[in-house]
């Protein structure tokens, strides 16, 4: 099953295949994949080279492993993250090292690696699936992230599954065309809200 | 030029050829490119589809415009950027559309869009320089950028240019080879600090 999502302007196949799935094969990640998968988010840009992101990652092999790092989602996304073979929470330094100050980037520069992750993913086969939906503060319990540290997301990486594996709701929801706004709606030039001529 | 990253794990060819330039070249980014640029940030993944990614956008041919742009800068930043043929400032939706609450990923998903932006400049041989020196209250000043929302970076985008052209302190980082924390240091198992065993 893919997502034929519909660009208005030309964009990478590789970033037209990626979409967020709940369902995903009974398939476990090659652990070669998984250590390109971090490697493409180790050289993503950030703020001063502050490189503020951790992971903490469970694979399913250790199912013990795999059942602390499942409670800290909310119950929601636990009911179809179960099946994952992968998951991972990602985990924001607060402060700049050199310096102590707050560093006002870090849940941007989060982003950016995880989103060179997931591209390195799309060219493995592999689809991610990233939720706010979980518990910063149990997984802080968890793990004992320390004060200076905060966890930003819970992602889910492994291979497409089956639709029909999910329940009627999450079923529909996985079946929906993927929309997002036009262009002029936040492309602008000049002023706030001055659609850029080019931008249609 | 190009910068040779060397990963300890394969990655996509895409993301080693991705560095932050600021020598750029005088020459025009084409308007289809830009196209392409903001169609692939429009069609990332954010928390709840919210996409509280917004762009500012000032290009060359209008001089007075990207004055302004240029202006919200470091002066640091502006000594290299005033050459570049593209500026963006991004702007985050503090809050949720659908019920006013702050969106804890806003900063954070604006991250994924403008790395898929990069990753697609990096298809059309163009360059990316993102900086967090800059104004965000000047940027609010000169867009009349309304309190819901809040500049979080600059971006420049152009061609390739010649690091002979930089200052003699910016044309040595220019040269200097790009380093990252090894996968060790940021990716752990079971609890905080303690890395993988496949994270070498």
């Amino acid at each position: 099953m893919t997502k034929s999502i519909m660009p208005d302007h030309p964009i990478l196949e590789l970033l037209r295949k990626r979409w967020s799935p709940r369902a995903f094969a009974d398939r476990p990640v090659e652990p070669t994949k998984l250590q390109s998968l971090l490697e493409a988010a180790r050289w993503a840009p950030s703020s001063s080279n502050e490189q503020p992101w951790n992971f903490l990652v469970a694979t399913k092999d250790n199912r013990a492993e795999f059942d602390r790092m499942l409670a800290c989602l909310f119950e929601k996304n636990q009911s179809w993250a179960k099946n994952v073979p992968v998951l991972m929470i990602t985990v924001a330094a607060k402060n700049f090292a050199h310096s102590g100050k707050p560093n006002r980037h870090a849940f941007h520069d989060i982003g950016l690696a995880v989103s060179d992750m997931i591209t390195q993913a799309t060219a493995l086969d592999l689809f991610v699936h990233q939720m706010a939906g979980f518990s910063p503060d149990k997984a802080r319990e968890t793990y004992s992230i320390p004060d200076t540290h905060e966890a930003v997301t819970a992602i889910a990486v492994g291979y497409l599954g089956d639709p029909n594996t999910l329940p009627d709701d999450l079923r529909e929801r996985e079946l929906e065309r993927s929309t997002r706004k036009p262009l002029n709606q936040f492309v602008f030039t000049r002023k706030w809200g001055e659609s850029a001529e080019w931008a249609g």
